[in-house]
């Protein structure tokens, strides 16, 4: 045996493009979760063999419904087990003599006191014995535009399920996946996988980013993490991986509050917060501050690539709102650099004398549509990595017409524009105009700051 | 004259409670900013006398039209100076004979090269021989849901008006008033005095402040500041001010480049940064980091008072989202204490015993209405200062229903309760009628725990 010298780089691809799946626990009752599981199947559109299992049924969703995994008798990919915690691991030895892996969805197990504790022991006494490859147990398991397998079990009128995207997910929490799936579906932005593993007592962060590095749909990935499952091969894989792709990750259970709330959460012991930044530098994954800031890390990955430079255009007709941008530009580490002299010139004989053309450039209340566009044009052609537009929707010759003509611009750049617009009724409709066309809009200078640093890999001076 | 040694605390009161308003400049046609004047005072229901000025109509709005200001021959409170800055200069020394003040809508001074300077220090002199006060140029001037004064020139369809609320802003930047108006009025909050004075030639942040200390319309200040108009007076009527009320501030043209551009947009020379925040501290100003901050507190001092202690009990359905909220109310100063040992005893035979009945508190997927109001309700009766509950709306037991029931509990609980939402667009459905009931909903665990700080007044440790 050479195996725990020479580590064998697993196989868990079967997760993510399962030709068959069993339904453990499966139920025609609305409000279970195993019907949602069930419903959500249906609504993907897997393509692959469902095996509904639970021995009330005959048939469910008109498929021949199964009393015991034993009796599906042939081998299949996956199983999700969604049956109370007391009945999981005799679910799970069964499952092991013919499914490569099983997502468990219940809850109950380390969470949940002593008695949870010994059950996740249990459930990883069978991975050893047999083989089988686990997923949870305490989670939401995968949600995937691709293979088309979602095992979140919350209706769909509850939480948006986003489109096919290139950002993928992996997160220790259910809810925090959820949320920001929620989201990015209701902007219209999309993911490519996302995983939900919960107690983690098997197939964790490690082995999912080996797979994601290799992974052709998924352009950047993006972790929430209270613990690390091994401290070691996370560091490996995390570095092959933020070779190919960005990777992000943002680390909670910092503080002491944070810390006992994630042990209670799930069993996780979330260790020295130092010892994580160091390893995410090592890594070379860009460490992002919170909620806020990964939300917006993948509105910006989903449609622009990183960049190289950190020079950074401000444009805008809101001369305070464009000084808070440059301000929260620097603050992020990247360089809001002064016009070159020969931009400054060019422009100077398109725009009136009025206007402030340094960086940020305020265009002023009077703008029209086409000096924006002019604007941006010229700004990006030479000095700068990318633009940051502030654009406010008070200045009367701002006309709806120009979102249209805005999404033609930022498509045919090569750089990206992203664009900043907070405000109220007016404002909002125009974002969601720019959302339904797939381009994200930030909603406040803060936030697309945060995203334009996560575009050049920067976490402030 | 000793008033060089004894300062006399000027009278600026009649900017806030005019019964006459010339609108000089006044326009019959759509899409001038002085025709939206005329129609904002209209809509505001202004209830005092209004004198049209424009030697090109007898009649505006059914209202006489005067041909110029002179022509009025009454006293007069205010004069909104709307015209092309060339002109600006004989209209004030005509106002200067009948009217206490003036605010100077147009542009076109010393943020706009020499030219601009000139006429801008013709203002001031006109201010000095004559003892007319004047707000701005290059501002959006005054928008006030006591005195129904609105001169901001912006269109209702594009920028919302809010209603009547406790904040009084005050802004040398007119978009970043605007913008913050604006999504105030789109969530349903409300706000007291809000000015806009530009380049403030002469009234400034510091006779506003001292306004504001003892207006009982004002429960609340928040300023967005470049520069200082008086270094000494500002830090004396701030700290006056924040004796009786808390008062905000974000300062903006930290850095370099924010500096460099907050001097071309108001003409403002920013200073360094850190003699602002020693004069924070010295006046008891609570710094506020950003927009989204600013925002933050405007919309948790809408509706909460300020709070003595810092204890913050967290509540929550969602693990992940708990965990980050806690280390983000440490990261902000909060005090995420340790649940008493009574209190979770109290609590373990309400609860099932699975829930975490910890601080957080994770009421986990399984939650009802009734134990979010149980959890609440104990949680507040003796140890907590505040409450965050992180309500996600994905639990099959959670209806509807809820919200009324929250802002029954929230409105009768002498504590606050911030609620933190983030999600799509069932969430986003949620959060929309907590609106429309007065309950502002913070969406990201950052927000909700920014706010938090404001109404503890601690800015991280």
């Amino acid at each position: 045996m050479i195996s725990g010298i020479f580590q064998q780089v697993s196989d868990i691809s079967f997760f993510f493009h399962p030709i068959s799946v069993a339904v453990v626990g499966a139920s025609p009752i609305p409000g279970k979760p195993s019907y949602v599981i069930m419903e959500s199947l249906k609504t993907m559109g897997f393509s692959g063999t469902i095996y509904p299992v639970n021995p009330r049924y005959t048939s469910i969703n008109n498929l021949r419904c199964y009393s015991s995994i034993a009796e599906i008798e042939v081998s299949i990919d996956l199983a999700v087990i969604a049956i109370p915690a007391p009945l999981v691991l005799d679910a799970l030895k069964d499952a092991a003599k013919l499914a490569k892996g099983a997502i468990i969805i219940s809850s109950g197990f380390g969470e949940a006191g002593n008695d949870g504790r010994k059950m996740e022991d249990g459930i990883k006494e069978i991975v050893k014995e047999t083989g089988i490859r686990v997923m949870g147990p305490n989670c939401m398991g995968i949600y995937d535009t691709v293979s088309m397998v979602d095992t979140f079990f919350v209706p769909a009128e509850r939480m948006g399920r986003p489109g096919k995207g290139g950002i993928s997910i992996l997160s220790q929490s259910g809810s925090f996946a959820s949320i920001i799936m929620d989201e990015l579906a209701s902007e219209g932005m999309g993911v490519s996988r996302v995983v939900s593993y919960g107690n983690r007592v098997d197939v964790g962060e490690s082995e999912c980013l080996e797979f994601l590095a290799d992974d052709k749909h998924t352009e950047a990935v993006a972790l929430y993490m209270e613990s690390v499952d091994d401290g070691r091969r996370f560091v490996e894989a995390a570095a092959r991986c933020a070779k190919k792709k960005p990777v992000l990750a943002i680390k909670v259970g910092k503080r002491e509050a944070g810390i006992s709330a994630a042990k209670s959460h799930t069993g996780a012991m979330t260790g020295r917060y130092e010892i994580y930044r160091a390893a995410f530098r090592k890594a070379g994954i860009i460490e992002i501050d919170g909620y806020e800031g990964l939300k917006d890390a993948c509105r910006a990955l989903n449609i622009f690539k990183p960049v190289k430079g950190r020079k950074v255009l401000l444009i805008t007709d809101g001369g305070g709102i464009g000084v808070r941008i440059a301000d929260a530009c620097e603050e992020m580490g990247l360089d809001v650099a002064a016009l070159p002299k020969t931009l400054q010139k060019n422009l100077a004989v398109k725009f009136p004398a009025f206007y402030g053309i340094n960086n940020p450039m305020d265009l002023t209340g009077s703008v029209t549509n086409e000096e924006y566009l002019t604007a941006i044009e010229d700004g990006l052609k030479d000095d700068y990595d990318m633009a940051i537009v502030a654009l406010l929707w008070g200045p009367p010759r701002l006309t709806e017409g120009l979102v249209d003509r805005f999404v033609e611009t930022i498509r045919r750049l090569k750089k990206p524009v992203l664009i900043c617009s907070p405000g109220g009724t007016f404002t909002k409709r125009m974002n969601r105009a720019f959302e339904e066309r797939g381009i994200p809009v930030f909603t406040s200078p803060e936030s697309a700051a945060r995203a334009a640093a996560v575009l050049v890999n920067t976490k402030g001076k």
